[in-house]
């Protein structure tokens, strides 16, 4: 693998993955540039319509490259065939880029489970680790935001992936939050011993054991879902449809206060008032809880940097998603991830019950 | 089973369980008492902390007896363990009470699992139905609340139950929410047809052909978490490791929302002006979030009623739970979901994959 250099990211993005189309997704890279100059980028897909599209962006002409693509990757296309296809798709040559060391970060919008399939066959998994986890951090009320994990790439994980995923989040933890001991809990239905499945259950005896013995985690049991943003835990694990279904909840609940509010405020010309006076205070709540603000996961357990952008992310969240693989490049993530990671020695952490 | 008058419900409340105490549970039935005139408690727990309690409520004490139960199930009890204790125990007795036809409803806020395998003991599954689903109403941007199970009742689920739960849930919708044809969904990590584990997709394929065939419901597929309170679904249907998640992330996330408005109006004298002249419309909006104006879940599929309150309810939550019981009483709900049952011949509906 070639060496990119970390103090100026070149990123590969897959412009065609998205909801939202090509327009939204140049409009949000040129928007990272502004914000994080000195980044380069790859723009991969169908050039033409690149080439058409980047006039309206002069600036990020000047910062970019494109990469010819002839082919998209379905939203409804499975892994397997989006594999066959990796050499010609926009979402396989980005991923490409970044495993013949042109750049240091792929960042794509698109099919999830084929991002995940084919980053795993392009740029390997990290010793000790069978499967990649996507992995966000989110608002807290506490000092630090929480790294949650698995948000979909497993729909069905065993002990033995809970367990990873706890060490990988904890690893993302010391070096994206800065924390030296991560608090880690697994998300279940309840707090007791014998709550949730026999997955989980195993997956905590190891966790409890290993956090006692060797691994540099503050090990806290079981969270249940009222509990994730209350900022008594700093990694959350779980299985991809438990922390999916988590994810989408939160951000579906936050949009459905936000209307409630907006028509408590519409509901009588007082507290119409009151809105127009406090509007300040909640334009940064409002700010705050949108989650273009927070877009970007990770594959975390991959030997190299691939984002996740949200599929309906707008100008603003793909900018965000491109920001944050800017700073995993520069915090040399995939490296320290891989030297935490043996220092624990995940592969020698017995599991209880796994075959 | 011996009939109750529906007019006049009588309801059997487990007075021990509950985080909160025997106070809040006593203050709770009083509330209940006075917005449900006419309905008779039987208050199953310790004897004499019971009739020293109700001192401060002598107006419930005239709509009461005290039925004495030595033992209390504790909330780490196994469901196993708490069978055998069943007939000295609170929550036991309460369910009890239902069989013998001396209480049209038993409400606890205990143990769920316990309560559910002592209910289904007690009180048998209606003829179809395998296993009982927590099922609650829960707020929404539409017209009408949303039906969701199982929100915790049985962990794992296979295709058989969540066809079941469908379609008891929907009899639920017809009768609580009088709603003809009730729009079902299954909870989901994507909409596209190969998301999700085996058992959704099976569900999904057998839904589908029953809708068109014989079930009196609009199948409409697959719903991502965040389009629970969109208004755009009656019923949703999920395992009961999802649902609990689901609807747990749901509370937090609400509370994290009102915790961060909270912070947003204090932050300057002018948010705070903001805040006090549109406080009228903020306090109703934050009753409306309250999940103590919505507590009361009910396992449906049993012959009896059986309403799980949440066990960490203040007085409010008890009394919303044991008006929902009244209700659900009133509106002869057993009765009524068997009837419903019987004219979709659930037992008949073939499930695709089904062992």
């Amino acid at each position: 693998m070639r060496e990119t250099p970390i103090d100026a990211p070149v990123i590969a993005v897959d412009a065609m993955g998205g909801d939202e189309g090509l327009a939204v997704m140049l409009a949000g890279v040129a928007r990272a540039r502004r914000s994080h100059p000195g980044t380069r980028f790859l723009l991969v897909g169908d050039e033409p319509a690149i080439l058409a599209g980047l006039k309206k962006h002069p600036n990020l002409s000047q910062a970019s490259e494109v990469v010819h693509a002839p082919g998209v990757v379905e939203s409804s296309e499975k892994p397997t065939q989006a594999i066959r296809r990796a050499k010609t798709t926009s979402m396989g040559i980005a991923i490409d880029l970044v495993k013949q060391g042109h750049a240091a970060a792929a960042v794509s919008a698109g099919n999830t489970g084929a991002l995940m399939a084919m980053a795993k066959i392009a740029l390997r998994m990290l010793p000790g680790i069978d499967r990649p986890a996507l992995a966000a951090l989110l608002p807290t009320l506490g000092d630090n935001d929480v790294v949650m994990l698995d948000l979909g790439a497993n729909t069905e994980c065993d002990a033995r992936n809970l367990v990873q995923f706890a060490v990988m989040g904890a690893a993302y933890a010391r070096t994206a939050l800065d924390l030296a001991r991560p608090r880690v809990a697994l998300l279940n239905i309840g707090t007791e011993d014998q709550k949730g499945t026999d997955e989980i259950r195993e997956a905590a005896a190891t966790l409890k054991d290993a956090a006692a013995d060797r691994l540099p985690i503050d090990f806290i049991g079981f969270v249940e879902g009222d509990r994730l943003a209350s900022g008594e835990v700093d990694v959350i694990v779980c299985d991809g449809f438990s922390g999916n279904i988590a994810l989408k909840t939160a951000e579906g609940t936050a949009r459905f206060v936000a209307d409630l509010l907006k028509r408590a405020f519409r509901s009588s010309a007082r507290s119409k008032l009151g809105f127009l006076i406090s509007r300040p205070a909640t334009q940064l709540l409002r700010d705050h809880l949108d989650p273009n603000n927070h877009n970007g996961a990770i594959f975390l357990g991959l030997g190299g940097i691939v984002v996740k952008s949200h599929g309906s992310a707008n100008e603003l969240g793909v900018a965000t998603a491109i920001g944050a693989a800017a700073k995993m490049v520069r915090d040399d993530l995939t490296r320290r991830i891989a030297a935490d990671l043996a220092g624990v020695a995940v592969a020698a952490v017995p599991v209880r019950g796994a075959a």
